[in-house]
């Protein structure tokens, strides 16, 4: 029994008609149009033998039991940025409901095993800054103290918009007992970048999330007049930060899939007549390899204390933010990668750069995987996200195909 | 008969206490606070005879009637940026009443030449970005309709300005009056610059100012999200302007005396998270030889083009401001060198990268040359810049010296 993917991207228009304006889709985590979403969501699954509830961190769950206990996950958010696109999230969201359907059916109501989805809450944390709030509060990662002082920008609190949703904050870690029985979760998402059109292939099967070192770098040189003062005489902060933004290239680039990052260069005083006194750069690196990474992020530092010596500079680092990389289950990567096969004839194997919901389930020991589909010119969160219809078929076909692997690798367990 | 040198520095002394407070300087031209130093300089003056009067652009001239009406003209300025040294201005125009003294005294008040003492009006332009105000209109390259325009920080126009001190901008170029009979114009300035301190020496004669090209430089890439991109598929607008901000160095290099300076850079959208895909920045470039300062702006467009190219991207340049580099006279040169060495036993020849009034001067055909005292660190423009008291008192001998050189040099034309 074949899965409808046609239907299931009829669906996809529907959502975007109901939730999308002139500038993209308006799906913000919290908003009277992502509880629209939900609800038109819910009203397509009515008609299916499911049981359906909120958890304690807001995340929805659909569950079509099966004669085992045993949980296969399908999920991704229906959540997006302001101005977002079509697909980010709820594609994956529609092609879990697409294959449920079709287990359902095949099955006449009772699989093999459990079918779950879940509609993760606040993958974006485009409003509070806090991405992947329901999933990290299912995989026990979540962090309530920072969460309770988080501000929207009108200053607003996190906790206020989670309680007019019914979410205690206190409560969150509650959803953790979602994990009972869960041994297996799938994702297709959008690539959300250009590799896969690049190649010319519309699937890959998804290595794992990379790992982040996110740091802020400040040079600090003599800020000196530009007209008196002599080359040679200069301490140019400058000139140490811009030798470093172009080292992170040959320092990435090392190694296959690694990206660094510089952002943001921010020069004081800033003024065309006057030598930078202090040079601020953000630097943003990532790798699927946890070694890599580290390699990466000392290189970097000592590139760094050598680009400031050369210019008689200082150089100083802060952390932003990290984390460390997640590879996903070897076995289900394997299976998906002969989904994509099966279905598309070749596929690739790829880490992805961005974060996803499917990392904070695998790092709760959950075997995991994800799908990816080609994304248009590489773009998404802006309204102009695409993919096409055909790769959008391939890739539910594709998904539907490994959700039935997964559920006899599952049995055989 | 000797300069009063230790006069000098006493009375530069007295006017920081009457017009400084714990931030330095604050003679902002147009203030009541400068026009208090002025009142007090003249009141120095009352009893030497001479004549006095404000031009029509608000310089102030004191004039020694000599045998010749060919006039020598001694001058500098008193007023001060905000926050500003003890010295920049002020010094020149002190010492030259310490040589006009000197020579009102010598010659009984009746000198073989006319000699002139100058105080520029709003030389720094630090309230309305206009600078050289006085000076320009002296030359006759004032620019009365763009200067109508001006505003300061709250809003209030140069013109109100000036009409509050009884200038009416309408009428500055009438200023072009005071060039008759000018033979020869002479200025002591603090180098503002680490030169002559690298170096080891008290003074200089300065070569001329230097030219400016002043643009705006916009490197246009692609933004693209920093997990999701390879390095490979980056059009990195960071990367084109570090590159340039690094070439400009050799650019620069190639020539004794020239300097580039990239002052500002700006990265959009500049968050952590995102390739850059927008970087403007600016390019500041000086030197005294013309030909060199147009063969360094043509290099900088050509090495932009280049590195856009390289890095997939597009450049655009937009000017700012130029001017062309003013030498001062050749003659003159060598009688300040000469006194510098007759005085302090060794002297160094440098073009000025800071403008002077000396370059109007210069500008409006009159035989230039100014002389400089070494700052201690290069620094200006703030309340820790300094000289020592040693180099003061060689500065004002040498530069009476060169006075009663250029006397001669004028009475043998």
């Amino acid at each position: 029994m074949p899965v409808d993917a046609q239907a299931a991207i009829d669906l996809l228009k529907e959502l975007r008609a109901l939730t999308a304006d002139e500038h993209g889709a308006q799906r913000l985590a919290w908003s009277p149009t992502w509880l629209k979403a939900r609800a038109w969501f819910q009203s397509k699954l009515s008609e299916l033998p499911i049981e359906h509830h909120l958890d304690a961190a807001g995340n929805s769950w659909t569950t079509l039991e099966g004669e085992s206990q045993k949980a296969l996950i399908l999920g991704s958010h229906l959540d997006s940025v302001p101005n977002g696109g079509w697909l980010d999230g709820c594609l994956g969201v529609i092609a879990a409901y697409a294959v449920l359907r079709r287990i359902a059916e095949e099955y006449s109501g009772k699989p093999p095993v459990t079918v779950r989805l879940v509609d993760w809450a606040d993958e974006e944390g485009a409003r509070f800054g806090r991405s992947l709030f329901g999933s990290s509060a299912f995989a026990g990662t979540h962090t309530i103290e920072q969460d309770r002082a988080r501000t929207d920008a009108s200053g607003a609190t996190l906790e206020a918009a989670l309680a007019a949703c019914g979410v205690s904050i206190d409560a969150i870690g509650n959803a953790g007992v979602e994990r009972k029985n869960a041994a297996a979760y799938l994702e297709l998402h959008i690539e959300q970048g250009p590799v896969l059109e690049s190649m010319g292939l519309p699937l890959a099967a998804v290595l794992g999330t990379k790992g982040v070192e996110r740091h802020a770098i400040t040079f600090l040189g003599q800020e000196a007049h530009s007209g008196s003062t002599p080359m040679a005489a200069r301490h140019d902060a400058l000139a140490a930060a811009a030798k470093l933004a172009l080292e992170i290239r040959p320092i990435a680039m090392r190694h296959p899939h690694a990206v660094c990052t510089v952002g943001s260069v921010k020069t004081f005083p800033g003024i065309v007549t006057a030598v930078v006194g202090r040079c601020e750069a953000t630097l943003d690196q990532r790798d699927l390899d946890a070694d890599v990474l580290a390699t990466m992020y000392r290189e970097a530092q000592e590139k760094s204390r050598q680009f400031a010596e050369e210019e008689g500079c200082t150089v100083e680092w802060s952390r932003i933010w990290n984390i460390a990389p997640e590879p996903f289950h070897p076995e289900l990567i394997t299976q998906c990668e002969e989904a994509i096969v099966e279905t598309a004839g070749r596929s690739h194997r790829m880490p992805s750069g961005p974060l996803h919901d499917a990392a904070e389930v695998s790092r709760a020991g959950i075997p995991t995987v994800m799908m990816f589909v080609q994304s248009l010119h590489g773009i998404s969160h802006n309204k102009i996200e695409d993919t096409s219809e055909d790769h959008l078929r391939l890739a539910i076909a594709a998904f539907d195909k490994l959700a039935s692997k997964t559920i006899e690798w599952m049995r055989a367990l």
